[in-house]
């Protein structure tokens, strides 16, 4: 089994170098081969996404990924900027299925700026989709506006869309995520002012109708905003298009207040993935040694469970880093009084050390 | 001076109620007209925003809305929809700015499902671009898919669109609404994918040429609504689009746990507004007389102050909310052990009677 390793920028390297190590402990021969991508990539062959970083992400079974970005390319074009090359990498490899608990440890409960009970035993997973919507609609651009009262004038403009068969199959994979958790499923939309998800709402209806042990609702993305604040453990799995999962799961993931410990899958229609923590390259601590690996750990753990179908070591990792919380080792972003304070390297070694 | 009275469905007449009690205590000769909307206008006359509805709303100097929606309409075609009315109303009357206030009153700290460390004095403006976007962009539909691997099958489209006046003038009001607080302004975007808000973003920018002294900052929307749910307090003002602005202001609003006392203004360029709840219509306790009134009578101030230009009046009406807030009294959606709870008609009343 081949693993495409693509550590990026900022503390992407630190971290996903971590989860090499845990990976390398498990007994199973693994191929692994590391690729730059994001900065790196631009850096080394002057392109976000090279060439050949691609094509390994293609022949690999499944891709480790760290994190992109760096203030230092923001005045690059975009298409030279570093998130182009997880858009890239998204769109190239069809990975439409984006996977994104947002569970908050029982040792963690503290870290939420939510009050403890509101967010104690939170475990919700919202299922993105993940290369369709206005995120890769065409047309899009710059033009002369062509009608209204500001006819003439330059605009800015995208195009939203969704296909039902796009809107199909991550409904599948949602509603197949619910059937194995708490069979509940909220599919969010705006179909009171989208056609888009007018439409994603009538499709998501009828796949229901193929999975009549789950229970399905609609809520409008707005309403769904609030509820993560008011109430989110009333939500079992959410389902949504590509925009406003972007914005829903980062609030999710907030709400744990430990995003430093989230993981994420973004899987093909054969289960290929490619897995990276929730959380972004934090420029600002890269090189420190002070990053926390455990969402990039965690992210590992999806990829054995997901597309390379070793449930075990999957089950492995996560126990191990289980039993790491409950020693009360902490990178500083998860510090708390009376707990271990320990570097990225150290967090490593004591997940390595847990899984003896 | 005229005021256009629109109460709506659910809740609406019976918190609009309270409101106008207040304006007529308040020793001004307004003349307030009743029209019926949403729900109400469609059973008054087939349309959820009657031709006279719409009439009267353009005629007046202000509109105080209350709110509007029922399940029993779920079933209509969208055009007739309640909702629909309030798009409507925003088009026709060229409402483009949405001043959006999230307060968090100190004697409502609890009302937070966040901690009180973190939103304690929360006060923070949204404003909310109202009338572009793809709320309103053409193309949008159901169509045969033109192109990719989803050829030929139908799609739901929507069209994203921001033309440079409509940015213009928006991020003026924001700019302007920010010299009155703390001079710090955050425009939100998705330029790192969004052609619509690299353009906006660009043309935020230049706008901020007029306004040397407002600090401004641009951040990703989803890294806000993190933001948002990580420290609140850290915002001033934030500007945004239609479309992101709808979730943001709905997860601020949640933010104070308290979205019955949440105003909203909506502006056209001359500063004719219409004034409602941030709250919806609530069905569920419609005519039980137990709904909030605060946030309608709070948003009559906000018309004395943008539209009618009487900010002592203004000012009046939220010392006396203040004065009934510190006497204790709350209705059931505030109430907590220790305070009285009232239902709507006394808490107008408790203000009418605060006013003296
Ligand atoms: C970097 C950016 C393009 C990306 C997105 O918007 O999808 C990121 O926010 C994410 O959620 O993975
Ligand atoms: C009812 C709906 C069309 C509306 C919107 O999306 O603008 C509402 O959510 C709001 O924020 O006023």
């Amino acid at each position: 089994m081949k693993i495409a390793i693509l550590p990026g920028d900022g503390i992407g390297p630190e971290i996903v170098a971590q989860a090499v190590k845990v990976l390398n402990v498990l007994g199973e021969s693994f191929e692994m081969e590391t690729a730059p991508v994001g900065g790196a990539g631009y850096e080394a062959s002057g392109h976000p996404l090279p060439d050949a970083t691609l094509k390994l992400a293609k022949e690999a079974d499944a891709v480790l990924f760290g994190a992109v970005g760096d203030w230092k390319y923001d005045t690059l074009e975009r298409p030279l900027r570093p998130e182009q090359a997880i858009l890239g990498l998204r769109k190239n490899l069809g990975l439409f299925g984006n996977l994104r608990p947002a569970i908050l440890y029982p040792e963690l409960a503290n870290a939420s700026t939510l009050k403890p009970e509101i967010v104690s035993g939170l475990d919700i997973l919202i299922v993105r989709e993940l290369t369709g919507d206005i995120y890769f609609g065409q047309p899009r651009g710059v033009r002369e506006c062509p009608d209204g009262p500001f006819k003439g004038q330059r605009e800015g403009f995208d195009t939203m869309r969704y296909a039902e068969g796009e809107i199909r199959r991550i409904a599948h994979v949602a509603f197949q995520a619910a059937q194995k958790r708490d069979k509940r499923l909220t599919s969010v939309d705006k179909a009171n002012v989208l056609e888009t998800f007018q439409f994603w709402k009538d499709i998501v209806t009828d796949v229901h109708k193929e999975y009549p042990d789950v229970a399905l609702d609609h809520m409008y993305v707005d309403n769904a905003a609030m509820q993560l604040v008011r109430a989110p453990k009333k939500f079992d799995v959410i389902v949504t298009g590509n925009m406003f999962g972007d914005i829903l799961s980062d609030a999710a993931a907030m709400l744990t207040g430990s995003i430093g410990m989230l993981p994420s899958a973004s899987l093909d229609a054969n289960n290929k993935g490619l897995y990276e923590p929730s959380h972004g390259s934090a420029p600002d601590i890269a090189g420190k040694g002070i990053a926390n690996p455990l969402a990039t750990i965690l992210s590992a753990a999806m990829m054995l469970r997901y597309s390379l179908n070793k449930q075990e070591q999957a089950n492995r990792i996560e126990n191990a880093v289980k039993k790491v919380l409950a020693q009360g080792l902490r990178t500083v972003d998860i510090y708390e009084e009376g707990t271990t304070k320990v570097g990225t390297e150290e967090m490593g070694n004591a997940v390595v050390k847990a899984l003896a």
